[in-house]
């Protein structure tokens, strides 16, 4: 059985503006690669909302699963909910059980649980809560869309309540290579090696160090036995890195 | 009239299994600001011909502007010009132009211009070439699709040859008040202000620093008297950024 397929869909002007560098696709990609879900396509929009819907029903559409980064927090541009309750075409209200969660985080705060605040217990109906150690806001499951908040360290704690729900495949298995040769010199034995192994694929990464290209070749399975005869012949091929 | 808008298409199965952080997509969104392009959506795919083709085709029928990041040189997982080529219907082969650069290059360097080299000659009929400094082999830009090397200082190279010849809009300009207080204490007097000043943007950045909450409050737009006169109310609402 194939694994899982994935996307991420991070929402958020300041990635789109170069202000802020994203980090959670890099980190989401890490995770999924290690519980065997096959991260296929990552889109990054802004806080608009019908490019949000949009990107939420084809993205939910196309893969088994579809997480979210970004724009659930109190402030007037936190759509997401709102964008992904449309998506599915469900109204969208406070939910007593995501509201309880914050009247307990702000009591214990001693903050005020105000209007705005209360706008972050707005659940669609249905939808499993993603637990937030660091500021009580849930993130939220629906069917198979995970929405997730967009500051980093709470990201990776939503990703760490939510991915043991998740039912992976095989790990994704890489080696690398690191070969001090151009790739034009490596290119035709490597192709007719990436045809001979057919089930692991073969990357090539190049890159210029000291004025000299070289190019990490990575070959990735779920064989860990396949990979290994590949990395042979490689090796093999190019001995000592080909330098 | 409003800036050209743009999106990224960014190709390369090790951004998605989580090998390589991305440095593309966070400069280019950087100098696009800078001349007025507005980068409206980045897509991440993987080597896969089917999934380039229609990333190609959504994107640049849906923005001005096409940018696209990796898959460009000589060996078997380089099939961005071939997936280019077929989205828009074209044959691709060897360009004597193009093979004219890389056979000088390679003569230079003396290097053999061997068959896996000469593949990067193959430029679709009727595209524009981008000069590439450092390793000679070009990108191109056909109609309004611009392709270009993934390895960072290649694309960054590429990106300085190309812009010059696009037509920016109004530079994407921004000020920024850090608020040392929750999002859910500013959202509400935040929203007040960005109803009030409609014609630029205010976003909320939120941040955890020493167990404190705190937001980074950016506004954008392209009129500068505007955006003061914006940043002198959110000053004025929060005093000393509300510490």
């Amino acid at each position: 059985m194939p694994n899982p397929s994935a996307a991420i869909l991070i929402i958020g002007d300041e990635i789109l503006s170069g202000r802020t560098r994203d980090a959670n696709m890099h980190y989401l990609a890490g995770e999924l690669t290690r519980i065997g879900i096959d991260l296929k396509e990552v889109r990054v929009v802004s806080d608009d909302r019908a490019a949000i819907v949009a990107a939420v029903n084809a993205l939910r559409g196309a893969y088994d699963h579809l997480f979210t980064s970004g724009g659930i927090g109190p402030t007037h541009d936190d759509i997401t909910a709102d964008a992904v309750a449309e998506a599915f075409g469900m109204a969208l209200g406070i939910r007593e059980d995501a509201r309880a969660l914050l009247a307990a985080h702000y009591e214990r705060s001693g903050l005020e649980f105000n209007a705005a605040r209360q706008r972050m217990a707005r659940i669609p109906e249905g939808a499993v809560l993603i637990d937030n150690p660091i500021s009580a806001a849930p993130g939220f499951s629906l069917e198979n869309v995970h929405v997730m908040a967009g500051v980093p360290n709470i990201f990776q704690a939503m990703v760490a309540s939510l991915l043991p729900r998740l039912t992976g495949g095989k790990p994704l298995l890489s080696q690398t290579l690191r070969i001090d040769q151009g790739e034009g010199v490596i290119a035709a034995p490597l192709a007719e090696l990436a045809a001979e192994f057919d089930d692991v694929s073969f990357g090539s990464y190049p890159f210029i160090q000291n004025g000299a290209y070289g190019s990490n070749i990575v070959i990735r399975g779920t064989d860990a036995a396949r990979i290994d005869a590949a990395m042979a012949r490689l090796a093999a091929l190019f001995p000592r890195g080909g330098a």
